[in-house]
């Protein structure tokens, strides 16, 4: 979110630096940011492994994987070459203080050959469960004593329900102070989802039309078409609930329904998006079934190519009962939205990859134009965030021809086809978590309201177990139960696929 | 506007039937609804002229013209052939009765091979001064004796000002009644100009907006890149305020204020527009000069081509003090739009030729985004009319990039590549003539309300001389004092060229 450039001496130490996020994504972003010139000109970056390792060949691993997965590639490109020199390798166990104390002596090595103490920047990128010991050990050691220049990113998932979520951030706060605290949500890095602010309180006439009194309903998408992958393991005991909702989905519902902020300062912005989560309707145990619907994926085919069920993906039990799908409806109990109903949904081995946000306006109070079968199609906005980037307005335009009569048309705004080469979401991040901003992060009190807003869902499912499981087809739009649930008030799916096809050309001449 | 299909016999007769009007758009405009099965199974069309001329002389340069100037062409097209022997030539002598007397014979044998009285068209494609004669002959001779079957279509000038259109009318009166009476702006058959209030009412999202409350002005242009060309004698009497701000700016006007009319019917349609014109406010003389700017072209270049200035130009006098431009600030005295300025151009000579709408909103009410050296872009909507035919929504957008700036962006919907063929504004206005409806028409009220509304402007240019005549170079968008007129506002003429120019990638990365 900021412009100011890092002029600080910086270390990063990646826990989990021989893991797949580092692989795939945390490499390849300090790689871009770095040929990019966002990074300081002093700065190392200390892998943390279990291995050993040493540097060489740790660092030719990691050229291979930005060969993969950086969107700059890297091989034969002295800038890469020199960008590799600025990582080194060390060998940690974490749970044996003498590790942290050897990480501790090659950070002070850094700072000296640096000539001032850099700003650290711990990026733990492991399974929950190692939380506490990694952050107990810096604590120890006194890693990260200065809470102007040290900080911590966190990833997904920060706890597993409302309770949990209180006990780590409680164990998290004995080593750091909040404003230390980076709990990273990777949408909220999206080009695409960042500009949803931007296209709100950028431009003035989108504005008046954003409540209530204009708009019919609002439908949050978050679909794959990935199953569970080698990931099975992990997410059996998760769900998309946990895994989607609590964080990705809400966050973007908070980006489409908050409050203009004051001002860009990141607790503006995030004071506008906890009201929104604050705002959500709590709904009571026995209203749980009529405002969610969970799902599992069975066999099915996706683009023609046939795929199993979820219980019969590798390390799946063959009676398991997690969710790979939700759809529910929220209600916002403000002054803007009140009544207005927000329709999320995500699920695995969806039919199409598609990330979306569909404002539907409702429909013009009194209408004499003639139309054809498509019928009198609602306004909408729709917002793609992935894959297709792109804004489309849907409205209706006379059919050219003799007649005054009406057929849908769009316009499009293609934010990808503007820009060849827009920043990952984890460059985004990262930038600013070197720089100090946490606008794009989420502060405690999101966290802990988006959990309490799923709790009596989570509650209520631990104790009642879904009865018709598995309940929606690979390859398919999720159960018919979530047709239903959009059904009860007269509304529907919209559909929105990214494939593009050509507009018929139906002049009635 | 209208869908059923023409069922009636019907005799069609086109004063001035080998004038430039019938060459270029009658003839064309009456062959494409042949082709495309707009006309009735039984019709005739009775083309007059002064000089004696065979049937199949006539159709020959009938179908000359198709070549040249029909959408569909016509050359070696048997259905052509079929269109062109419906036609048939009546030497006229529009001053003697004996002529209208064997035009009767000639009408009334038609109707006997057609089993029936046919409906009769009578096409005054002439000078305005023969309008009297031809109608009193009409009269006499009870050519148009049926209202529920007889029309008639008059073209523009309706009259020169305000007193000379109402003695017009009340002369057209005694022959015809008024809804009988086709007064034809060809600019309200244009698909782009329908389009307006398509797009106005058969969606909900703008009505909303489309107020003072969000709208900062609205800025109308009909900009010519041709001269008088061979039209300077008739051109020096009556100059840009009579030819193009009576008519059609003013009817662009009306479709873009307009309240929401009860139904599609023409009079429900019609009262909506008058409503706008009689609430223009009415200015007095002194405050002509404030509110009206005018001006003359001088020798100039357009796209690289030395042209002669007006003065010079085929009939002209050199000394002529006729406008070829008129700039105008328009204040509508009523709820939706008080104080709201409603900027009118048009002009000869311009540096492209363009018929286009734009509505500025309102800036944002507060912004803390950064942007670029264009500053921040005002949303605007762009409804271009022609040669472009499309709608453009201008908005702010996120720059793709680390940093959250807004650089201006735009959807577009191009209404022209969504149909290969739409009909011509003449097709659409003769078929609605052919089967009476009168929607797309001027109704004698909003005639005369038009006249009204430019009398003072009329009134003071008659008696004071402009005193800078030429003041505007050929190939420029008019004189200086056209953006004096927006200045004093705080505004500006939005450049909106038509010639499609590629975004350029200006990521911040």
């Amino acid at each position: 979110m900021t412009k100011n450039k890092l002029k600080n001496p910086t270390i990063i130490v990646i826990f989990g630096g021989t893991g797949d996020l580092a692989k795939r994504k945390l490499f390849p972003a300090f790689q871009n940011l770095y040929l990019d010139g966002r990074m300081s000109e002093k700065f190392q970056i200390i892998a943390l492994g279990r291995a050993e390792k040493t540097d060489e060949d740790f660092r030719s691993y990691v050229l291979e994987n930005l060969e993969n997965f950086s969107r700059k590639k890297g091989k034969s490109d002295p800038e890469t070459e020199k960008f590799l020199s600025h990582i080194t390798y060390h060998s940690l166990d974490i749970d044996k203080e003498e590790s942290y104390l050897s990480l501790n002596e090659k950070i002070k090595g850094f700072d000296e050959a640096f000539g001032e103490r850099a700003n650290r920047l711990f990026y733990l990128s492991i399974t929950p469960s190692f939380i506490s010991t990694i952050s107990s050990n810096i604590k120890k050691i006194g890693l990260a004593a200065n809470p102007k220049q040290d900080r911590i990113i966190i990833e997904k998932p920060f706890g597993y329900d409302k309770t949990s979520a209180i006990e780590l951030n409680e164990m998290l706060s004995q080593t750091f102070k909040e404003e230390q605290i980076y709990r990273i949500d990777h949408y909220l890095g999206k080009e695409t989802v960042q500009n949803i602010l931007a296209f709100r309180f950028g431009n003035s006439m989108f504005e008046p039309l954003w409540s209530r009194n204009f708009i019919d309903f609002v439908q949050i998408t978050v679909a794959e078409e990935v199953g569970v992958e080698e990931r099975g393991g992990f997410y059996e005991g998760v769900g998309a609930l946990k895994d989607m909702i609590q964080n990705h989905l809400l966050q973007i519902l908070c980006m489409t329904a908050m409050e203009a902020p004051a001002s860009l300062s990141a607790d503006d912005i995030r004071n506008r998006k906890a009201d929104v989560l604050k705002s959500i309707r709590r709904i009571k145990p026995e209203e749980v079934d009529h405002y969610i619907v969970r799902g599992q994926y069975d066999a099915g085919t996706i683009k023609g190519k046939a795929v199993p069920g979820y219980r019969q993906d590798k390390g799946i039990a063959p009676d398991s009962n997690t969710e790979t799908y939700v759809a529910m409806k929220i209600y916002l109990d403000n002054w803007r939205w009140q009544g207005i109903p927000f329709y999320l949904r995500t699920g695995k081995r969806m039919e199409e990859k598609q990330s979306s946000i569909i404002i539907q306006f409702k429909p013009v109070p009194h209408s004499s134009f003639s139309y054809g079968k498509e019928g009198m199609t609602p306004n909408r906005l729709i917002i793609n965030i992935q894959p297709a980037m792109d804004i489309k307005l849907q409205f209706m335009t006379k059919k050219p021809g003799l007649s005054l009569s009406l057929r849908p048309a769009e316009m499009i705004f293609d934010y990808f086809s503007c820009s060849t080469m827009s920043p990952e979401a984890y460059e985004t991040l990262i930038a600013d978590a070197l720089l100090g901003d946490p606008t794009l992060f989420m502060r405690w009190d999101q966290v802990e309201e988006a959990w309490d807003a799923i709790d009596t869902i989570q509650q209520v499912w631990k104790t009642t177990a879904p009865v018709n499981f598995p309940n929606y087809k690979a390859g398919s739009w999720g159960p018919e139960e979530a047709d239903e649930l959009l059904a009860r008030q007269g509304h529907k799916w919209i559909p929105n696929t990214q494939t593009k096809e050509e507009l018929l050309d139906d002049t009635d001449i």
